[in-house]
């Protein structure tokens, strides 16, 4: 079966797995411990970072960005997952873009990154100014969801797209240690709870990670 | 004409313009403040950033990302440059990630981003230690690229693609500063001499920016 090498808490990893399981696509998928030396995962991917999706022909495909591409040309079935007119498909990228690249920096790099990261690596002790400015930061985030779906029932419009795994993808790391004030935000919340409620969500609210204490609303669907 | 929201030093804006070239689309350059109020722009892009296509249709591409895939799938001319089996698109967009994720944030992040965006942004004074952490990492990138090119023309093969572009464009804003050090690298100067030599580069050869001083050898083709 193909393999996706991924990272239980890594969100890059989390919105593939999302992608996957919205287009049925089977995958087992193997945890891999990125910080550490490890030949065998740098002969797949000389940079060293997952998502690494491995077919069952052996193509290998690196990195988030690619395989989401990937996955819409390969398997084109549930094709408005990724938009059908040219408008739509740079309106979902520019959401996805939105969350990988400035969600990720102002918000994730700080907050998961000094949390989980640094410890990993061993670069250091997490800094709490950096924490309390990525929570500082979130906020514009969740309301800028809420302006969204307060008129549209998704991101980028009427349907489930990839930029809505995405932006949960992000968001489900950091619910992941309790780090997200869902209450002060219900548009997005119940935006949030529809995607939860998906079967194709479950595998990750499976995800217990050992030395990470989980937030004890994390897997409830009625948070 | 169509526009290009874009800024000259941006690694990602420079890619943008080099794949436009490519493909010989005629662009007009708009250079935007973006560290600067604009609510003009901010209608046009909510996340502040460049670049950003406004098309004659007046369609709005917003970010390097959906504007980079918006060309390949609006512009099929010049096929060779995304790849054509999804095995080569797949290779293509690996180093695409590797250009604007790894080396964006090893280097450029950390030299670029020091030495002209904290000053932009009025974010605090540049850190030396930053940007020679920057300069340290940029020499295993080189190397890479020089490993990459000693086998193959051109990073993805024996074409010019996206990747190449893409790594051109961000080593090309390192260059306007005089940070890259080609001497010790024969194979990857040799490699973004051709690059440099090329008409489609002419425009990043003449970018002049106040306030910022550009190495003597910048424009030069021979350097």
């Amino acid at each position: 079966m193909r393999i996706l090498h991924h990272y239980p808490l890594c969100p890059f990893s989390r919105k593939i797995r999302l992608v996957m399981a919205e287009k049925a696509l089977e995958v087992e998928l193997r945890t891999v411990r990125y910080w550490e030396e490890n030949d065998e995962f740098l002969r797949l991917n000389p940079g060293g970072f997952v998502p690494v999706l491995e077919e069952d022909n052996k193509a290998v495909v690196v990195g988030d960005y690619a395989i989401l591409e990937y996955l819409d040309e390969a398997y084109p079935q549930h094709k408005g997952l990724t938009g059908r007119t040219l408008q739509e498909r740079a309106e979902i990228r520019r959401l996805v873009h939105w969350f990988d690249g400035k969600f990720y920096h102002e918000v994730s790099q700080k907050v998961y990154g000094e949390r989980v990261e640094k410890r990993l690596l061993k670069n250091g002790f997490p800094s709490t100014d950096i924490i309390r400015e990525g929570l500082q930061n979130i906020q514009m985030h969740l309301d800028y969801i809420a302006w969204i779906v307060e008129q549209k029932s998704w991101l980028a419009g009427r349907n489930l797209t990839v930029a809505d795994l995405t932006a949960a993808a992000h968001l489900s790391t950091l619910d992941y240690f309790g780090d997200v004030p869902w209450d002060k935000y219900p548009a997005t919340k119940d935006w949030y709870m529809k995607l939860k409620s998906r079967p194709t969500f479950r595998s990750l609210l499976e995800d217990i990670v050992a030395g990470h204490r989980r937030a004890d609303h994390y897997p409830e669907l009625d948070f």
